[in-house]
């Protein structure tokens, strides 16, 4: 390091250093988040749909990336009550703390726009889901982002929301149920007599997911400190504890209410009820989870908890086929999650006198959210319809998006080698339909993807 | 940052964010390995019980963490020769370092009770697994842990184990020892004619998880040292070398062994032996990693290896059935790491000339934990059965937890589309069953896990 | 910390202190890029290879880790033109930043072991894959790295290559190269009518892989800068977004260049594609990315997805049989970007006015790659084939390494509860048979490789 700099100037470098290193390196892991959704939503959805989910996943990962260095960046950071105007094509970055505030709103942006992907598993069409993906990416969140992050009205305000509870998890759960009350039910899926072809195919995938997600959420929740330098390690150091909290309470909760219900039945424990608690918990805490003690975030993860099984009895009563959980989890609970910071943050908080004005901002900005996601993405999606790329066919859709615009299954094929040596599925399936029911056939071939 | 702090305060605070981080992260990174024990576990059980032992290793990870949160942390970090008594409930933790050292020993407690949960798989009961991890994770280790880093009797006599050769793995796999054999062999663990059917079902998996698990613990130990600040950094970067070392000659040693003696068979590679060779290098050297050579760590690896080797052999040999190989890996490698800082530390071991001293320290602390390990889980495991939460029943046992308890397995249902269109499981078992002959059936049923 | 120190001398060290940890901990997260190698090339390959090829990724981690303690090293960063002389067997290491850039540069050779391994896959000898192991990571891969980045002439000349664009992915490559073309192609490969057999097998080990390899990637380019302290926090942050960005534009090409060309067809979409073009634009901005502009990436992206492309057309024209394309992805992609530095380097490049100098010197390494790698690695190996250590024999290729040589196969066996209730593959296999059409068998057996 040059001689130049004194030693105040050294000093203040070093904490620039540490504070950029800290928002960029958990940026990095955050795009990690990215492997947990794939494997989420995979594991949710029937095997004929696993390649189409990842790949849908995979592309709004890579529009995210595109759309924030184009676009999105300047609209979250740039200055400007609406949005941002810096920035764009990454201009003006060359030594600033811009590289690393961009790998974690970027990495944010694309977790934001996976959580969208929930609603479209199964019937979308995925070069529908590409131009949603360009919106989301390009405008609907970043514009969010800004108001709350990037010096934007709401943030003026004194809009609380530290890893956007409200921001992210709220408002992107309703781009799904938009998303998946537009393109209509799945094919049988309230049909009780097919109730068991729904259940979750790969629950070691989802287990898989969330406890990867679970590690990344917690870089996610502390890294949206963005510093560490001076005494933010300390604000970091309790936003890492709280989310680990509020997780491990969200997934007990489920395990009891679980158990609870289903105590004399066969299906008295479920891996799946446990993530999806675990995520419920985490989500509730994302908003708050730098403000508030340590008891509170044990709360939070059980209110989530409760709220994400209550999300899911209405999503069952309305019959909204919401295929991977994604609003009774992101919306539900990034709902609860928003008003949070009015309620236990110890200097705002009602829960510590400080009255419900905190709280008022907290349900503004959660009806900002409301009106804005349903709106753009109501409009967006009814665009797609019109255009014809909202739903696959009932062909595509009954074949499955693997077998029908994949070139194969995510790892059906070849599994066993008495099956490859029998000469495929198709004879398998008809030595073995001597027996067929009836439960209805989804076709498959045995042309698959080519690799090149 | 305020201008109120002088360049020396600065320099102080900067330090300790640099030790603050370092220690935080390294506890964010352990918390991942909680995806590796269930994987690990998950791959080496018969697949019916894949679902159940994800289930249990989850729940002791959200266990651990409440139990940590309220009373864990406090024996372990507080003030007192026996059990420490501040912290309870994470009180005292403002502006403290408290949070990081939260994170660190929280991750690494649930680990901790992760590794007992390998004599659990196949047929405890959950509940009763439930009820062993809040001992586990209230009293058990906890004081354990407060001897050996906490401000104990053994740290004050001069026992060294960095990240827990003996105060971890041995005394955790002593749990699983005492838990494996009171709940008894698995039906026809010792029948040769099924000896096949406890062969590793998923050895995938099982790599997914040990080189994820390699990573994950290069941090657990060099994160150990809880500081990079000054010279620290030179210690945390041994630790790191010599556990990169110590895992990989332990994997090669496995690799040789198992060829050695299979040089003549179809078998003469095995994944798995590699992986657990690479798992029994990296639990021997964790007690010492931070103060040896790395030429011991080479030693120590390799040392490990035939550890695991020959208590595999004493395993199988007295018919003590540890489904993931959780004693010999954990127990036999811990036991003997345990005392290499009596050997191999260069400013205190036998090797570099400061007599046997050390090692006399080294080898009460072993037998402290063995004493305490197997009274406080033998105690504990008794009251479970006698509370009949101990074994589950053998009919559950034979048709696996996961279908007689979780509703389905961790993701055979539905795994080919052919067998799915064919009516299921059951019309498949029977239009194959026409070769039925003498291996027991174990039945599935259709209903799946309810998702809500 | 003791107060011998002044604050100049702690300030100094606390500079240290973050170079050597980001340099260390960016090293310990490239070692987890050897589960990604693991399942890359375990989707890629047919299910009777799975387990065989995760061994030999897993052996060759383990024995680049000791070469790279023994010699490696000490010929990479030593002092010497062609090969350093000092650090062998870790001495001289206390106290020095050689802990943590022993870390970095062991998993890098790690790394780039593993992708030579990708030419191995389905037809070599275990044993002979790791003698090539100990010769590439003694001697063929550490001079490389020498001459690069350890003081080696190449360094001297003004050669760029940040994190081994030409250095590691096209010099590997090649070496995979070589090793395909002399093992041959794989039994009926390029005959039509077997096709479909020789797509992946597992997708969404492919997907795992990558998603986690972005990651990972990230922290291999950016932490290759070995420092943040100072203004050199800039430098790593443009490296880790222009990695990002690459990746991402590397990823889409792919999508929409085979969706183009199969828009007619029932795979349009290919989630491999989009993997391998994610793959191809992290190898094209590899040796470049900290130099260079953020719509340069964007642009290297595409180049590398093109490549990529080009290179798979060429390799099926030939009739090369490389299974996991590892040469179009490392080779091309690395051929490609060890130009960049002399396009697009903003103090450097062509395109910046800087002339054709720095273009000239890249060239020369790249021919320097090309002639070492091919040379050395086709002596390595065809000293392996005198010896019989190349091919296994054709049956055992036939009926996979993991039947013939592991004692099972991944996670086939047992896979479905009906199976292994009906008695196993063989029966159901003869109860399928009657339908068995021309697609040849491959055998396997019940006998599993033991634990012990």
């Amino acid at each position: 390091m040059s001689t130049d700099f004194s030693v105040e100037d050294k000093l203040g470098l070093l904490e620039n250093t540490i504070d950029y290193f800290w928002t960029q390196f958990a940026g990095i892991v955050v795009l990690l988040m990215q492997l947990g959704f794939a494997f989420l939503e995979g594991g949710c959805v029937r095997y004929k749909n696993m390649q189409s989910i990842m790949i849908k996943v995979y592309l709004n990962t890579c529009i995210a990336v595109i759309c924030w260095w184009l676009v999105g960046y300047g609209i979250c950071m740039g200055s400007g009550k609406f949005a941002g105007t810096d920035y764009y094509a990454g201009s003006n970055f060359a030594g600033t703390k811009n590289y690393s505030h961009w790998v974690l709103q970027t990495s944010v942006g694309a977790a934001a726009n996976s959580i969208v992907s929930g609603g479209a598993v199964e019937r979308m069409s995925i070069i529908g889901y590409c131009f949603l993906s360009v919106a989301f990416s390009s405008f609907i969140y970043p514009i969010c982002a800004h108001w709350t992050w990037g010096g934007g009205w709401l943030q003026d305000l004194g809009y609380i929301d530290l890893a956007g509870s409200g921001t992210i998890h709220f408002m992107s759960a309703l781009g799904a149920l938009v998303l998946t009350v537009m393109l209509g039910a799945r094919k049988n899926r309230w049909n009780e007599k097919y109730a068991n072809e729904f259940n979750p195919s790969n629950t070691t995938y989802i287990c898989l997911s969330t406890l990867s997600l679970y590690t990344c959420w917690i870089f996610f929740n502390a890294g949206s400190t963005t510093a560490l330098s001076g005494t933010m390690a300390y604000a970091a150091g309790r936003a890492t504890t709280n989310t680990i909290i509020a997780g491990a309470s969200g997934g007990l909760t489920l395990m009891v209410l679980h158990y609870y219900k289903n105590r004399n039945e066969k299906s008295k424990f479920s891996l799946v009820m446990i993530c999806n608690g675990n995520l419920a918990g985490l989500v509730a805490v994302t908003g708050s989870c730098d403000g508030i003690e340590l008891w509170a975030a044990f709360v939070i993860g059980i209110l989530g908890g409760l709220t994400y099984w209550g999300f899911g009895i209405l999503m069952h009563k309305f019959k909204v086929d919401d295929p991977v959980d994604a609003f009774p989890i992101h919306g539900g609970c990034g709902l609860i999650g928003a008003q949070f910071p009015g309620w236990f943050n110890t200097e705002k908080g009602i829960f510590y006198g400080h009255g419900a004005k905190q709280w008022g901002i907290q349900l503004l900005g959660t009806v900002v959210w409301l009106g804005w996601s349903v709106v753009l993405h109501a409009v967006v999606i009814f665009v797609l319809k019109i255009l014809g790329l909202l739903n696959v066919t009932p062909e595509v859709e009954e074949k499955g998006l693997d077998y029908a615009q994949c070139g194969g299954g995510g790892f059906d094929y070849q599994l066993l080698p008495p099956i490859l040596s029998a000469g495929g599925y198709e004879n398998v399936k008809s030595a073995i339909n001597q027996k067929q029911n009836n439960v209805p056939q989804f076709g498959q071939d045995n042309d698959q993807q080519q690799v090149l």
